[in-house]
């Protein structure tokens, strides 16, 4: 028999535990898959274990505590050592993968990270390895479970967001503080280290805008039903005018889109390019169990073989102003002349109107109505005008809308 | 600058002129990626070329001729030349697989095929690699995009096979000669391919059984969509009694699984496991410049290190007679008792009616019956009986139906 692989365990919360009972019962799989037999060898909690002894005892270091104190001097002080690490750690990646693979390439050691985006999906691989050398236009990804469940229950039920989070936090799908996973920070994080693989260039956690789902009312999912369209937390990263545009965004998906199935707690991204037109894949984004899955099989690629580590190719600049298509709602008196004041004020600033619905509710009236693809900037210049005008009876609403032909 | 890596590159189709220009257009991204740079240094056509020279100056060969005679002798001779093979035919690896794998595992070289399955999908590198040691419980995948076109088609139009087919030909969906794609022979092979990544068993072809889409009716497609069901050829790969089932049928999904939004010429593959509960990938199926794509991921793969060949681990017996449930379409006289006869039939065979549906059309009713989960030798022993009978107006017609809970 040959010599076990010795992991040391950072990290023992619900992925962490996941994993460790995991590699004692796939551990013949894993031997009979790379004739190395996978055992954990030191575990190190924020209360016990010594992490000196616990690298110097171990092949391969899993790093599964989060955050981004003392992970990361300890995921350097591995690669190092020149023991390969896996990490789960997205916040790690997003704000220090400049550092984190520039020590690893330095001594030529893995470091494997699929479990940080989308749990069990394996996106990180396919865009590293399946498509490492095509010409990806973009990546868009459902990355956040929360808010899509969410989104996907006020969708169903036509309750309130604050109704539906509730729930969402008795069910286990959103925590007590659920900032992270709401406001789109913790998509933004998942976005960074995306689209840095996708294109082959450094992005960094802070030069992607974000907005998160806070503010969105029933009715606006109402009318998304109406018109055929379902409401997403989009991660989007594109080639824009020279550069890239990384950004996450409540959005409108036509019924089409090959995210707009996407229901429920799951995750999803899908990956466009010239070459290979696109490629969807869906499944759980999280849950202890399919991100330990992950993990193990990120040790397992480990074992089977040496890979390349990541490496930017390219300089490319994150473009802030890109263009999109939106959705309007303005509540309005519903006076003569007030369609064609707003009308004026978009035509002012070169926007043009896709579709109005105007209907009476009472003394005011409600237009709905859908943008043609212009300059957000603009867009954004426009709402400020109307916002202004006394006719409005409550602040503009904007979401923007994807709609994309496929076959 | 470093050597570049000469491929020889077996036939010259659709496929493999594509793999031509692409090689040509990223040779500078699989330079970067790899430190190597591409170049076709031969190509043996039918009509041209010498196979023997072709080899003696290449370090990788990538057969893209399709069939398995010369193709199987010429792989074979690249892998005991201990040059790496990447290849797209199918046929040769559900035909040939075991003896391939035993070669290359032989010399230590690499033999990579992710495009023999589902075109631009990564699903190949994701069941060998990502859950390379997952106790898989099924593989369900789209894997022939020219029947699943025909059954959108029909379902969008109301037309009937024929009519489709002829359109699918026209659009270039289908060839001249469909035989292979209708039958679901080509889908056979394909799932003999992915059940034995899967399953670590060795699979072969022959063990596979399949049914085709020859025989679908308008009316079948009618009473889908009133169900809110739709009609895939399905491949299906699962853990059954003991071991494994692997067949090709037509079947009515339920709205919420994961392969029922897949419409058009796409293919999609969901793999399900305890330990990532299920992932579903969607794509293109075919087209030159997709598949190209793969065989050129696969090219970098193996130009980014070494990576272990297949293996069988298990030798699971194919079980022919599984249980299913089926949605069973009946003509019969409309007199009284008919309906008692024919649910006295089913009783006697231990099989349980779980909705049904009646309507008169003329002097003859239309009985639409779903029926619970039972053996398919029993449900056929059923059909048989109840085919006997003077009231029925013509040939019972069964379609599988895949009901399942997700989210």
């Amino acid at each position: 028999m040959s010599e076990p692989v010795r992991i040391g365990l950072l990290g023992r919360g619900t992925v962490g535990g996941a994993f460790a009972e995991l590699v004692v019962e796939r551990a013949g799989a894993v031997e009979a898959a790379t004739g190395r037999r996978p055992e954990v060898a030191g575990v190190l909690t924020r209360s016990d274990g010594d992490f000196g002894a616990i690298l110097e005892g171990s092949d391969l270091i899993v790093e599964l505590m989060g955050g981004t104190d003392p992970a990361r001097d300890h995921v350097l002080a591995a690669l190092r050592a020149r023991k390969p690490v896996v990490t789960a750690n997205k916040q790690l990646l997003a704000q220090h993968g400049d550092e984190l693979f520039a020590a690893a390439r330095e001594v030529g050691v893995q470091l494997r990270f699929e479990a940080a985006v989308a749990g069990a999906i394996p996106i990180v691989r396919t865009i590293q390895e399946s498509f490492g050398t095509t010409e990806i236009a973009k990546v868009f990804g459902i990355v956040n479970g929360t808010t899509n469940f969410i989104l996907s229950e006020m969708a169903a039920t036509g309750a309130a967001y604050e109704d539906v989070l509730a729930r969402a936090q008795e069910l286990g799908y959103a925590e007590a503080d659920p900032t992270d996973d709401v406001t789109g920070a913790d998509a933004a994080a998942k976005m960074a280290i995306l689209a840095r693989l996708a294109f082959h260039t450094p992005v960094t956690l802070d030069e992607v805008a974000y907005e998160g789902i806070e503010t969105i009312q029933p009715d606006d999912l109402a009318y998304a039903k109406e018109l055929g369209l379902s409401l997403k937390l989009l991660g989007a990263a594109e080639r824009r005018e020279g550069g890239i545009s990384v950004r996450v965004f409540p959005c409108f998906l036509y019924s089409g889109h090959p995210l707009s199935p996407v229901e429920g707690p799951f995750n999803a991204v899908m990956v466009e390019a010239p070459a290979i037109t696109e490629v969807t894949m869906s499944g759980p984004g999280a849950g202890g169990v399919q991100t330990a899955s992950a993990v193990l099989g990120d040790v397992v690629s480990i074992l089977a073989g040496e890979a390349p580590v990541h490496e930017t190719r390219e300089e490319l600049p994150v473009v802030a102003d890109v263009t999109s298509s939106f959705y309007l709602h303005l509540e309005v008196a519903d006076r003569p002349g007030v369609l064609a004041q707003i009308a004026k004020l978009l035509g002012d600033n070169e926007i043009s109107v896709k579709s109005v619905v105007q209907r009476g509710i009472g003394d005011d009236a409600r237009l709905v109505m859908v943008i043609h693809e212009c300059l957000e900037s603009r867009f954004k210049a426009a709402i400020e005008e109307i916002g202004e005008l006394d006719v409005l009876r409550s602040p503009p609403r904007a979401i923007r809308v994807i709609e994309e032909e496929f076959v």
